[in-house]
């Protein structure tokens, strides 16, 4: 298992998994008819940095990270994880959000932040929490899930420095 | 005191207001040395729409409405209310919240989330709860204070429909 910093030519590898995460709807509040090109701006251009996880040369995670606010709340990054269905349960997303937390703290960042994780997403939910994350705020049907409805969004967090 | 959508031609007027709220630091999570040219597009061009408060046809407040989430989350929305120096403690910040609750109901939007108010700003925080909003998380100390350093931030919502 490799990650690496992202290159635009990786880009045709991350789509399939972007599209089959965001047209489901269920974890992320992209527009579920998000276009390739505007998956692209998403993904490599409003982020700092973009990375990749390989398994054996083949592109099956990847992640972002960027400011979460700028001014006074620019010391608080935001990360956004995804997973390729093929590789769920090997703990991909563990180790890309353990690189993530080593790579805030390079880049300066002194905490991280998800901003609207859907309070359905228990595995995400749970995995955060074991990572150090604490859910510091629920927002109230926020979340318009497909199938279940407005549901809650969690804001989670975690301080980075010891 | 009338409220109206503003024009771009409102800025110049708007400015003054703008400067001396983000260069101060402690309220905003914009760079406190926004330029004119930036402060523009991030009043004018990131929101749906943007308002004017004026007293005698002077312009004494403003603010802005957009989606605070797209996709799952695009039936909250975030405003963003300024009001001169001048003109603090008359009522304006009030009003502005209300006429935009009535506007976000109109636009379509279901609930209203301020996403990083900064523990600090305790009339902020009273006034928007005496308003109907509720504090739903804390960002523990996400928001570098000019004078107080990391202080912590909240996060304020309102479902709008009855």
């Amino acid at each position: 298992m490799v990650i690496r910093e992202a290159t635009e030519n990786d880009f045709e590898e991350i789509w399939p998994i972007f599209h089959e995460i965001v047209s489901a709807g269920e974890t992320y509040a992209y527009p579920r008819d998000t276009s390739k090109e505007a998956a692209k701006k998403l993904w490599f251009h409003k982020p700092q940095k973009t990375f990749v996880l390989e398994v054996d040369g083949q592109i099956l995670g990847t992640y972002y990270i960027k400011t979460n606010q700028t001014g006074a709340g620019r010391h608080v990054c935001n990360c956004g994880y995804m997973v390729s269905s093929k590789a769920r349960g090997r703990g991909l997303a563990t180790a890309m959000c353990e690189h993530s937390q080593k790579e805030a703290t390079e880049l300066g960042y002194k905490a991280m932040q998800f901003n609207f994780v859907a309070s359905s997403n228990e595995g995400a939910v749970r995995l955060w929490k074991k990572l150090g994350f604490e859910i510091v705020g629920r927002l109230p049907k926020a979340f318009n899930h497909p199938r279940k409805g407005y549901i809650d969004a969690f804001v989670m967090y975690k301080w980075l420095e010891p």
